[in-house]
């Protein structure tokens, strides 16, 4: 059995691609409103970018906003994907820890993840449920990729921000093998001092294409240890015209980027 | 139109009563693992407690743990509970803004909820998309009932906890009179300190009942100004031997203590 962080390293290694394809199934983008096309689209951009990708990670919301025929679609899309690539949920879950303990069933045992991004503000308590098996990750919110990230992220609390307390507290709790970040790629500054303090974590990069992010600098930085992989989302599943072809050029364009810029 | 705030205020009043029915549907407590029976009681919990609930506030944990099933068993709870209660969704979503646009689409308007709880960890870009229609309001995390939840809730942030700067914020994010506050009942001293920073908004009140937090001292302190609800859960959707009488006269009894303490 291999841990869950042994697993993304190793699987980044062989396929040298740091490549998360972001599933966030926009509704108003595709101009298409029916759940059975939108799932088209979801399986099309998966036969797209199998060969690119190393993860994939749908994004709940999208799917949520559809209630149980959207769930029923999420089923289906993670069984799709199959076992070749990581499957993270992005979740940003977070509660008291009989809930979180229901959550981490949901995601990992009823889905079928193999991860999910949780977000730290009620502390350990929320975060153990989903990191008591070794075969099942979680990234933990640090420093996110929004305009508004730091109101509370870069509050200094003893002259250090708070984002670096939580980076400090998820590398602690990292006993399992099984744990890692989520640090957006608008900030690499604050990505560079997160990296410091978690060597061996994998760290989860969003933010890159429509947000705007350095994609080069912040996967170098997020590599110089341990492993960063990045999230494309939009920029991948409604490249150019929409059609296989283009969501597939989007994924290989992108890759071939990360591998220029980590030689 | 009547904003949420409001509204909540004039039920309460209307009813006499502070209480918030968790609905935490534990098969492991029920020794059921059925969703439709899991329903049935659901449905039990909702009809012995109408006449004593202001609101009913699901925790989508313990419904998503069944995916789609559980998001339609979901659905069916939300059109069950009908018109006459505040709908409080325990979801304690947060992400960026386009994905949180998603969850509020999800959540009001899908499955027609009337307020949300939310996490602040990601700034007021995570919070606008559900504060943007006075009709529908949001809970925003503060100070939570559990053991953890000083771990960042209590750092200080020039000499002052995290958690009132987050109320601040909050306080100032309430410009249609539809945003509140969750604090544990676990936590009466920062709970006093908190409503003299809002003094105005609806604070929902868990962590009675199964964790052990103060009743009377909680729902005074939460109404010495503006409103604050009590939620009990599984003390309430697990009484006694779990009939309806059981979970009826458990509803009652709980109104009446709130009652004699707000006097």
């Amino acid at each position: 059995m291999i841990s869950f962080n042994s697993r993304i390293n190793k699987l980044v290694a062989e396929k040298k691609s740091w490549l998360c394809v972001g599933l966030d199934i926009d509704p108003d983008i595709l101009g298409d409103y029916q759940v059975s096309n939108l799932k088209k689209h979801t399986f099309k951009v998966i036969d797209a970018t199998r060969d690119y990708a190393v993860s994939y990670k749908p994004n709940f919301a999208f799917f949520e906003r559809w209630g149980s025929s959207g769930f029923k679609w999420l089923e289906e899309t993670v069984k799709y994907i199959g076992e070749d690539h990581i499957k993270i949920a992005d979740a940003k879950r977070g509660d008291i820890g009989n809930t979180v303990a229901q959550y981490a069933q949901s995601i990992f045992y009823h889905f079928g993840f193999d991860s999910v991004t949780i977000n730290p503000y009620m502390g350990t308590d929320s975060i153990l449920p989903f990191i008591n098996n070794p075969d099942k990750g979680a990234f933990v919110l640090c420093r996110t990729s929004n305009d508004s990230s730091g109101q509370l992220q870069d509050k200094l609390v003893d002259n250090i921000p708070l984002y670096e307390h939580v980076a400090k507290l998820v590398n602690d709790l990292n006993v399992l093998d099984n744990i890692g970040l989520v640090v957006g790629a608008t900030a690499c500054d604050e990505l560079l001092k997160i990296r410091n303090i978690v060597p061996d974590l994998p760290i989860l990069i969003p933010g890159v294409g429509a947000q705007g992010g350095n994609l080069s600098q912040s996967l170098k930085i997020g590599n110089q240890a341990g492993i960063g992989i990045i999230n494309i989302s939009r920029a991948i599943s409604f490249a150019g015209d929409m059609s296989q072809v283009a969501i597939r050029s989007a994924a290989h364009r992108y890759v071939e980027q990360m591998r220029e810029a980590i030689v």
